[in-house]
């Protein structure tokens, strides 16, 4: 238990609420910069990790601001250097380095074009940070584990503090003051994590299902399950999923499920219907005693977060779920075979 | 031989020759109609493979029209009853029956908030047909299968038409004009196709990678081979690959590579090299010789066309290796299990 990665999930709810402390005033403040444009849509860049943050921020920015969001195609900043016209765009790089060119050109080009550009990243003077105009850091300390964790939920939380200052619903800050709370209970998942992991130790391959503010938590679970336990599991929407690659699914097949929040439950009641007519071998990810089933395996998610929320405190018990998956399957969680922690792609 | 999927990947020539001279009048007009609006970005909604042609626009209407593109996240106006503002969007579902709620619950919505709408179906009497202000019949003909092969190539015609009619860039017709002929040259490649499926069999799993442009192909191509084959096909850029799921190659692991197009040629070689020193398998599906190398299966995609083009080529080699190794596996091409033709979600 001496593992960097395991230290670094342990310290989410320190550096959550280290983030709501430092960060609060500036973020304001940036908001009131930024509501003083015409913002129609956002643009947000990521990778790996920052990527699947940039998934919650579609979401987020959709219902909690009214914006489409389109996820950044870096390749036309860079391989084709033919970048799109960018007016009226919010544009957000995402990267704990701060280093990946891909996501830094996408920032420099929109701001070079006249659009708000924020860069959301854990060093404050890398290349990403330098190319937005405003910055939020996410002051969480050396990440010295390759795989992100303690990252990825303060990534989740500069973004929910964004779009709560630019909603102007000074009422709903609460809500996110109860996170660090959350986060500490969703470590008490450990036990029952540890449990599904024992059950998906000697399969090769799982699918992680979500959908909606969820379906970045499943991206998210995934990516941690193949970095750190070589598993190949693929994440897709509950409604993706029955669009083709449900037909994979024989008796037996492994299935990660996100049953989390309230305007989602019935949709993935149904999905888990059809798994188990399926044979499929569930792990149920979820915030509702009233969803659990003998039959599966459980780990629960504390309730109590709104929709816009959940997916701060539920992608913890994934990531203690592929931290065990690592350990039953005798892989080293802190050095994941061909990745080195800062990854520059163009 | 006598596969209904078989036979529709074989009438791909006919039916993109067939939509282009049905279509390509009624889209010029659709295409005025829409300049005539203060368009400042795109939104795509689709589901499977409507979904991957929606990524192929991405970059389409990115690099030839200058938009960014996102795609929709339906849930949000379903699910959570949310949906974005859609101010200066121009809205796209793509759908072969037309039939899914979901995607027509997008147009509809920004239709009523005054957005212009556009349908891309297989059925010009279907939801999201009549949801829409303007459609574009695909005039496919019947695809009887359940894996779309010619609705696909048809939808990346359809947009690739739109997409030049609304950039004024008459002198490139000529470029779309050569796409039928080489979508016969491409059917060639059937018998590397087979002998690579030979190869790839004893596998449950497999990763496919593109970039740029053939993002939407290596999606594709992994769609069909689960679909198909029931093998776990997982499709990544290789930017995205090297962020995380590279971890997952240990000697041997199949990985399916499309290394098509100028762009993306540097990137594709030094990823191929990278992959190498790690011993995965690889088939490369390339429209360069200079590329091929004895120790990889080598299944040609024709040259010619341009890079806004190649996707429309380069999936056929892709469709007929997960084909055959539906065929070498013993699966039923035209019925897998857990599929029908029309899939409903909300």
């Amino acid at each position: 238990m001496s593992s960097l990665l395991h230290a670094e999930i342990l310290e989410q709810p320190g550096a959550v609420r280290r983030l709501l402390d430092a960060q609060a005033e500036h973020v304001a403040e940036i908001a009131r910069r930024i509501a003083a444009k015409d913002v129609r849509f956002v643009v947000i860049a990521g990778r790996g990790t920052s990527d699947n943050a940039a998934r919650y921020g579609q979401y987020l920015f959709g219902a909690r601001n009214g914006w489409t969001v389109a996820l950044a195609t870096p390749s036309l900043f860079t391989l084709y250097r033919r970048p799109p016209r960018m007016p009226g765009a919010l544009v957000i790089g995402i990267s704990q380095s701060g280093q990946s060119p891909d996501v830094a050109s996408v920032v420099a080009e929109a701001r070079a074009q006249g659009s708000p550009t924020v860069a959301i990243t854990n060093d404050a003077r890398s290349p990403l940070a330098n190319a937005a105009e405003y910055v939020v850091d996410l002051n969480a300390g050396d990440e010295r584990s390759v795989a992100a964790t303690k990252t990825y939920t303060a990534e989740l939380t500069a973004l929910a503090m964004l779009s709560l200052a630019l909603s102007g619903d000074a009422q709903r800050t609460g809500d996110l003051e109860t996170i660090p709370e959350l986060l500490r209970t969703a470590l008490g998942s450990e036990p029952a994590a540890r449990a599904a992991a024992e059950k998906m130790k000697a399969h090769d391959r799982c699918v992680v299902l979500g959908r909606g503010f969820e379906y970045a938590t499943a991206f998210e679970i995934a990516l941690k399950i193949q970095e750190l336990s070589y598993v190949q599991a693929e994440p897709y929407s509950s409604a993706d999923f029955r669009h083709g690659p449900i037909a994979m699914i024989a008796p037996g097949f492994p299935i990660v499920l996100v049953a989390v929040g309230r305007a989602v439950r019935d949709e993935i009641a149904e999905l888990r219907a059809t798994l188990r007519e399926r044979s499929a071998s569930l792990v149920v990810l979820g915030d509702d005693e009233a969803m659990r089933d003998p039959s599966d395996s459980w780990i629960p998610v504390p309730a109590g977060a709104p929709d816009w929320l959940t997916p701060l405190v539920s992608v913890v018990p994934g990531q203690l779920l592929a931290y065990h998956l690592a350990i039953a399957r005798g892989t080293d969680p802190d050095q994941p075979r061909s990745l080195r922690k800062v990854t520059r792609t163009r």
